[in-house]
């Protein structure tokens, strides 16, 4: 049996969003026609404005529907004279909620993929380069994801800062806090070791 | 650190979904503003569609934008004497997926539940019993979910087919196929006891 075609349309619509397959997407289809329609309609509404006005901060990248995002208008962010190299929105998020570092951020929007045609341009990084001569930075800090292409990519930042006289540093590698150190695999322990601090 | 208004109240609106919490619609958000703005724009549209135009099956009650849906309208399913009652059109899938019955369907939308002030008015039983008295049917096979609630709206659901004398029947109670005997809880087996056939 076919579910009526606006229906059916409206599961497979669903399976747009990431994690959503198809079960997912009849449950979520039948609970908002059931249960939560204004909701639904809402979404709608929501979703349509968001697709067609959310565009990139002038400063720095991220997802805004304003010119320049909140960071990068704060003045006090302004003065601190650092800035945060991140792959993602999400990144800045999960930084901002440590209270770690009150400077400015960069978002790349990604990693530097070469096999994906992910190149310097994609990731914005003559708008950074821009960014580090404009003498507005004494560090950039490169919070690129811990992995091959994070790594790859952040060392090729760091060849661009060295040009513009601003120091970059890289997150550091260790074992996560909490964790416990039987499990933690062989190339993170490595380098809490060669990482070690004294006390 | 808060997110631009727009992208704040995508995630907001996103979290009407069911199953979906704060990460996930933030994930959602982000995965559709990076890499699917097509799709969802598409879902946009859909969803508003959908909220608005679909309604129930004049029929069995399912949702669909028609008057009548698909297997109400089918002639082949109105020569079949036979009624299938179910909670909610997710049930009407799975029924057909296994391709064992086919009769036409009854829709509850739920199942009686006098706290949440749902009651055979809610169920539209009143509806059930017009056809019913139609003479349409020879048996009524109730098919609620195993469920107490379930199980008390088949009883109510089953004393009503009485008064027109439409024979009602109750779906098998019984050890799911595959399963281990060893993890089956006392009452299904119980019921698989009492319920034995002969070979």
């Amino acid at each position: 049996m076919k579910l009526s075609p606006l229906v059916q349309e409206l599961i497979d619509s669903l399976k747009c969003l990431p994690g959503v397959g198809p079960k997912s997407a009849q449950r979520m289809a039948f609970h908002l026609l059931e249960r939560n329609r204004i909701g639904g309609q809402k979404l709608a509404t929501t979703l349509a404005t968001a697709m067609e006005d959310v565009g990139y901060c002038k400063g720095c990248r991220t997802f805004t529907e304003l010119d320049y995002c909140e960071i990068c208008q704060s003045p006090k962010r302004q003065l601190k004279r650092m800035l945060c190299v991140v792959e993602s929105p999400a990144d800045i998020l999960a930084i901002e909620q440590t209270g770690e570092f009150t400077g400015r951020y960069f978002v790349l929007m990604g990693h530097l993929s070469p096999i994906d045609g992910i190149g310097p341009d994609e990731l914005g990084l003559d708008k950074l380069a821009v960014l580090l001569a404009s003498d507005e930075f004494d560090e950039m800090i490169l919070a690129t994801n811990p992995t091959v292409e994070g790594e790859a990519t952040a060392h090729f930042i760091a060849d661009i800062a060295k040009k513009y006289n601003v120091s970059s540093t890289r997150i550091a590698h260790g074992v996560p806090v909490g964790g416990e150190l039987e499990f933690v695999d062989g190339n993170t322990l490595s380098h809490a070791f060669s990482g070690r601090k004294s006390f």
